[in-house]
């Protein structure tokens, strides 16, 4: 059946969607539980300056120290939140306050922005479609940005992100001439630019309706509306923290970010202004669409009810004279007039005409002849 | 019946809810009202340093007076608010402003935080949800933080506390090393970690209500949403002034909270925008389910006035015509004819026939198919 | 008739919601418009320190002047605004700025705080309940405050306000050890404490058809809802700018302000957005009741024309094949046959039950079957 | 017809309402295009100080050219803006911004306050109920406040300005004593005290559609709504700029408006927020009113169909059974038994009394013996 | 068909109103795709000072290199954004930062402004209402004004900027007198002011409906109300970000702005807030006559569905009795009597008497004089 589909279906996406993670009350603040259906945690360490840049896959957290001393500008990126360990010792060997990790695992998060003493920490979400088509899926990955290099925490790996990695090998672009937070605006650029192609997907989905809803409304059409006006719910608490987010980026007081780079966060701060420009124009075209189904299904029930009411107003009348000469009475004189039957015809005639007339002028039979 | 089942639970619900406190008019500011059905008030003395750790059990308001003057940390816990004496005792150890004890007592009180000299007020409410599942209730706790001591009142005892009791027993976590701020985070957290399970809870009942709505609108389902909307309605005035209330506590110009403890309220004041984020969240959702309702149910009605339409329009006619020729005129030319019954039939099945072709070419009857 | 007196009620509620006081176009500003129907001005003064208390009853304004230069708090109270003679003699002894009086006798007034060079000018309304317990009713009054002297003018007399000048009497509290501001405290406090039982009564008037509604809507819920919307709408307007006013007062900008009574002002503003707090959750829930009408009413309809299409359904059909066989023809083989009227029962029979079956498999019946 | 008066009546008061004057794209900034039905300009001036007080009418600009240097106050009133050499004239004598003149004649304007070096320019519109007590006009009217004179530009004569002349004539009140920017205020006031009564119509109007909604809902009364619903939303596009603009005459930060005269802009300001107050309050139940439009329609409906199903059901199921016994099979038994006929019309009372029973039961019948 | 019309006519405005443009995620920041749709682009440089203007079209990006140095205000003008190396060439001469190219020719982008060293970046768009008068398109243009140039990419060419250039060249008003940031506010106010008379179709689009919404509610207003509802939210999206821009441009604080251009800046602000006021008012209109059309087609139905149960209520109970006598009972006492047969008429005209005359007192009858 298609509604106990939708009901799973729902279920499933609503975990995805609107449960932030949390604690349970009087935990410890700096605890963390892993979820043990989080991937392991796997630690790729990308080191590079001008000249040179390497790259260690599924190296181990204690490599990473030289990275907070040497002049290379490092990316240690963890992909997967299953192995507590690691994120340990990832925490220790970069100083970390023991409210970040928390913050780290606990997935997902309202994204967010928060000044640690010599470090950033940026927490948002990456967006995918899904493979079928309607709807989406978001992980959450978190930025720590500090004087030097960049930690980044990765649910499940970001495929956009190799191109970033191509782009450092083979030093394409400015990215080697510029420091680590010219790296964390390409890689959040990235998970921004993703945000569109949701989008457009709605755009399509509220234009579909918008030609069923006039023609052809059921259901279905309701049910989708509901949809649509559910996930671009979902989709706004998504993207609506970033604006803020972006917004404290570009404030130029911050020491880690060079006034070279603030120019480019700036873009991707009009970028997500962008992003909730459309959202809130789809947000209004749906629940408009709601009205239109509403007054649709009026008018619907307006056109059935008004053929209803034409036919028995006319066959009403009629049948009551037909049964009134069905009458058994002995003495009915009219039943006896060599003109009656006929009569009676031309009579049922001028009442039906009549009738049709009063329809006519008052302009019922258009409804029908309008589609 | 379900009817005034519903009446009584609402106006149980009621009370909690809706009604703040507040004073008969013209009455003295400062004076105090007991509520004859509170709890005997009970006070706890805790007091710990990094070395040791001490808990007296209904111990007397007067043998706190060393809390002010002595080096140790102390919380004064007072569970219960119905033995005035002792709350009256306990206002002039602690030297509280007059206006304190009487927002104390005065349940429930909007959520606030007001600054007194050397003393801060938090009042905010707790969370419960309901053993029957259905809705919550709300206890009030009053927070007095001082230089070295930290005071709550609270109506009932909470039994996440002893959580946080244990830990300052144990020497768990930073608790014993950091002052009695970090004490009332605790606490607070503990408090404001309370409202996602009731949350959840709501999120279930509107996905159960997605389901059902679409499937079998009814008046039950019209009262559910109504309900729901009613005790979301009550719970954002909850939560709501929350949200400035961490604000500030967050705004680092407060001599009672340290630097070191500010970043932990700056994680309860995320979790507040988290709590709201949802629940917003919800409301519109609720709020577009009323939207999905009247249209589910005009739905309904369409689907039921089209087949009245579709069985008047057809047997109407057919049933004229039948009475036309149960007429008893003496003359009647068709009914001696030899083939006017057989052709009277079959002008019948024509207009049957034309009838029903017209209704499937509007796709009148899809709407009978569809389920 | 009901609907009459409706109107006529309403008119007379009108008057007191929601037009506020103007001046006819182009009248010289500080000229004064007496309402014929005002009631005479009475002045009574109210002299107090920490050792005495004078209180002269229907005194004349000249007696005031010594108000401005002893050392005692004054409190020269006027009810009544219909003398002129008396208003403009108390305008020239406390050197009023020809603004404020137009503001205190336009009732009524929006309220409003200005500052005057030495003066503080508040003007507000008090609520009192209707005795039919329908509505309330508002009443403008003004509050002069100067360094040691508290001017009031009210429409008419405040029952609540002779607890106050009984504390002033009997010494109690600390009402004679604090200056006029304290005083101004007191007033406006008892003032703002009205308005919780007037609202209180909104809330049982919406319990009230929260029940109502779903069981049995009618035009009387109708017209309910609209007069609470109304009537709601009315009191924000009254209670809104208190927002705004009482923030003014605790700004602590003021020096007609003493720094101790700023914490008391505090108070008022809390309670005034307790105040707001409530009457938005009352508006939404009446809002959202308009909502419920509207569904219940067409679950309603939806019941109704239910049981019209089954009826209609199972019999249309069956009175046409009895119309059939009713007609007259002289060649009817049917009519002939040994079975045929058995026959022709069983078929109806039939047709029947599968009428009903097809009804009780979509569900139609439950909805008979459900209250 | 009524509905072609409707159209065109709305057509003309379209024109006043809603559109603002515009430049054809890419002329020249400070031209100025004379609309062709706008009336001839006319010049008065009025001279005063605190001793003597002259009127010049008809005059000329050139004898303005004394005005800037004099120590009289001077107001330049220009009733008209068909004159195109005038308005050039005074532009050249008073040394006008290229761009005032531009607004001045572009009519109309949004209301709005723009500083020039040594001048003030101040659009708003005064406002006029129409003749047939339905909706109002509005007129531009542009203030040019200098160090000692005051600009006037109409669109046409205002009545309410000769009592301010009277009063300048006869030296009551304050306007000889104080500056040009008293006269500048004295204006204003006139004009917004014109809102008022317009409002209030708006006021009544809305009553008289509360008693017709409930008991007698029709065509007439959804348009009327809408017209009011349109008016004021036309109301409020003319009235919401005076709010910014007297906040900002209120500020104090301009040399133009002595300390003694900024009171009475702020009085000025307050008269502006009662009447968006109103305002607001009139589109809130206008827009409620539309809600119990549609829900009294509703009602009424169910009434309709619920008299169409009790009436329906009992007679149908009747019908059937006389038609069973209408038949002309041969071999009907029932048809010769002695008590046939009575038996069944004993069971046709019988079914008849069931359903009304049941409809007595489900209150059905209460809805007609409601009005 | 229409339905398929529309459609079609939808996905192609579509595209104009409301995607914007967007990197593919991953892509390099700087980088540009040039659309393969877009016309080649075409330089036209124009200088001009006091005395003197030349003009030359089709030039070389590298002709403008000496606007940089010389004294001449220089506007180079690029019309069409197809030739990448033109565009390219361009950027080295002027030195633009890589991200200005970018947004460019992103086409379209949110209208913004931005600051880069020694040039500000203005993006809006230009509006053309469509040439068969339904709707409008939006082509994006870009300016860019340094010390004393001024650069602008044009999707198309906009012909009203002739004007402008003619006007340079006969040296009319102030253009040659004044620097290059008044050229770029004479050439956006052209842009501005062209908004004006599309919204001016909207009204009488939305005039249109009124009239039509009431006599005669159809499928073809619905669609018309949701197409405006449509085209209204683009519209705003297009016009919104134009306030925060010239907002900005007003504040004075920008080197490349000379104070007396300022005040010209600022009528464009105040124009683009007219445009946005009378936006609004019909975004609220539109949204009110959907509340209108739902009330309208409720209103038509409560008609119809009155004329089927006056018509049934009338004639089911005679049909009734009708058949009553037409049963073949043999012992039927009535149909042997001498007035049965007109007793039964008799009965019947006193029925239906009676239950027109109950209708006539309920006021039914009135809605089919109504009209």
């Amino acid at each position: 059946m298609v509604s106990s589909d939708f009901s799973i279906e729902e279920q499933e996406e609503e975990e995805d969607y609107f449960d932030y993670s949390y604690d349970v009350a009087g935990t410890e603040p700096g605890s963390i539980i892993i979820d043990p259906l989080a991937l392991p945690s796997r630690l790729t360490l990308i080191e590079y300056d001008e000249n040179n840049a390497y790259r260690r896959v599924n190296t181990q957290p204690k490599d990473c120290v030289s990275c907070l001393t040497n002049n290379l500008i490092s990316w240690a990126n963890i992909e997967g939140l299953g192995t507590e360990n690691i994120l340990r010792e990832v925490e220790q060997v970069f100083q970390l306050h023991p409210l970040i990790l928390e913050d780290v695992v606990s997935v997902p998060q309202r994204p967010k922005i928060e000044d640690y003493p010599d470090q950033l920490l940026i927490i948002l979400h990456s967006i995918k479609p899904n493979k079928n088509e309607i709807g989406f899926t978001t992980e959450q990955i978190s930025f720590i940005l500090g004087k030097n290099y960049l930690l980044t925490f990765q649910e499940d790996e970001i495929e956009d992100f190799t191109r970033i990695i191509d782009r450092i090998r083979l030093n394409q672009g400015k990215v080697r001439q510029l420091g680590a937070d010219y790296l964390a605006y390409l890689l959040l650029d990235t998970l921004i630019d993703n945000y569109f192609p949701v989008l457009e997907d709605y755009g399509e989905r509220i234009e579909d309706l918008e030609d069923q809803i006039v023609l052809n409304p059921s259901k279905k059409t309701l049910q989708e509306i509901y949809n649509i006006r559910r996930e671009l719910l979902a989709l706004r608490r998504s993207i609506w923290p970033l604006r803020n987010l972006f917004n404290e980026l570009t404030r130029e007081d911050n020491n880690l970010i060079t006034k070279e780079v603030y120019v480019y966060f700036r873009d991707c701060y009009y970028h997500t202004i962008q992003i909730l420009d459309i959202l809130e124009t789809y947000r209004e075209l749906a629940s408009s669409l709601m009205d239109v189904l509403i007054s649709s299904m009026s008018n619907k029930m307006n056109e059935v009810i008004t053929l209803l009411t034409i036919i028995s107003s006319i066959f009403i009348p009629l049948t009551f004279i037909a049964g009134l000469y069905g009458m058994n009475f002995e003495y009915m004189p009219e039943l006896k007039w060599r003109w009656g039957y006929f009569g009676t015809l031309f009579l049922m005639l001028l009442i039906a005409g009549g009738m049709t007339f009063y329809f006519w002028r008052r302009g019922w039979f258009k409804l029908f002849l309008q589609k």
